[in-house]
This record gives structure tokens, sequence and C-alpha cells, in this order.
């Protein structure tokens, strides 16, 4: 008899598929405190059921802007803000079967922002 | 006479304005090798003259897969590979001057994709 396959602990989804949504948000708050950042896209790949690998927030002197990442077993989150402009462009793309949506309440409960427009790509 | 304002060192763009290309690389290679897709994804950087901020890769147990991202003074590049269905996603997002279809020619060179889409999308 052949031996059992190993079973994997990769938590990688087996799809290549997957929604990529793009959000721009004007009118934001709380975008140049980086701990705020952080926890609020951590926040935000938990509530869509997502794995986080590493999270990565680079903070700018200028403005106080931040850039960053929160790498995912699905794919990323980003964002990039400028407070002067009270903008944050953020993008959240998770294969499987996680769905971006679910970010959106902590996303907008993070950065109030007066506005939002939002877009959904299909990635794979 | 007010004191000359004092010159900024911050690499941030002075604008949200930018550029975010979208890619699938169908067909492709090289796409398991963690320190290929780095220098790859940096050297896509350079090409479009923009500032590398950090540079993270997780490489996945199962099948070899990468997921990483470049973070850039004007935004990011990122990448996630499935090399057992040959394919990527690739983002390319730069505000500023930099424009993301610089880094065309050297993502083809790198993983050599039989097809690849792109869609480039105003950020902003």
């Amino acid at each position: 008899m052949p031996p059992e396959p190993t079973p994997t602990q990769s938590p990688a989804p087996p799809t290549t598929r997957g929604l990529h949504l793009i959000g721009e948000l004007y009118g934001a708050e709380g975008l140049s405190d980086v701990d705020h950042v952080a926890a609020s896209l951590e926040a935000a790949a938990k509530a869509c059921g997502a794995t986080i690998l590493d999270t990565r927030l680079h903070p700018f002197d200028e403005h106080g802007g931040v850039t960053g990442v929160v790498l995912l077993a699905e794919s990323h989150i980003t964002i990039h803000t400028w407070p002067e402009h009270a903008y944050a462009a953020v993008d959240v793309f998770l294969c499987g079967d996680c769905d971006p949506a679910d970010s959106l309440p902590i996303l907008k409960e993070a950065f109030r922002p007066d506005r939002m427009t939002t877009q959904t790509i299909e990635r794979g």
C-alpha cells in the first residue's frame, strides 16, 4: 500500500480566484496614527476571516502620512494615506472564500470618511 | 522677516493622484523562487523611478507559492503566485509622476508569461 500523502499545513488557498476591492476614502480621519492604522487593517483582515502573515507600516515625516500592508495567506490589504488631503487609498485583495466587502464596516468605523467609493475586480 | 520654511526630506509624493496597474500573468515561470521574485519586484520599482522603503516576501510550503510586497514612497508593488497554476497576480500602484507601465518589460522578462492581461485604474 502506498504511503498516505502528507497533509499540508500551508494556509495558502487552493484557488487563484479572488476578489480585489479598491477603496478611495475622502474626508477621512485617523490617517496619521500608525498604531491605529495597523490595528484597523488587522481588524479588517480578521473581519474577512483572513490569515495575517505580516504587518508593515511606514510613517512619512511630512504631513504624517502612512503607507503600509497586511500580508495575508489570502493575498493582502494595503493603505496609503494623505492626512493633509484627508484621503486614503485602500486595497483589500482576498483569494479563496474570503469576501473583501466584509472589511467595509471596519474601515468606515476606523477612518470615518465623508465619502467612500469602491470597485471590486475579479482576479485569477 | 519670518524664518524660511524648513525644507522637507520626506520622499512622500505631494499629490494623491496615482495609477494602479493590475496585472494577471498566465503561463508564467520563476514563481516559487523567493529571491528571484524579490529582485524582480525591486527591479520593477527602480524601472519606474520609485523609492523602495521595504521588501517583504513570504513563501508558502505548499506548491512553493510566494506572497509579497515592495512598499514604496509612491505606494506599492505586490505579488501573489501559484506556481502549480503558473499564475501570478501583480499590482503596481504608483502615485506622483511614476508610470507603472514602465515595470512591464521587467515583469515580462522575469516571469515570462505566455499571456498577460493588464488594466490601469486611476487613484486619488
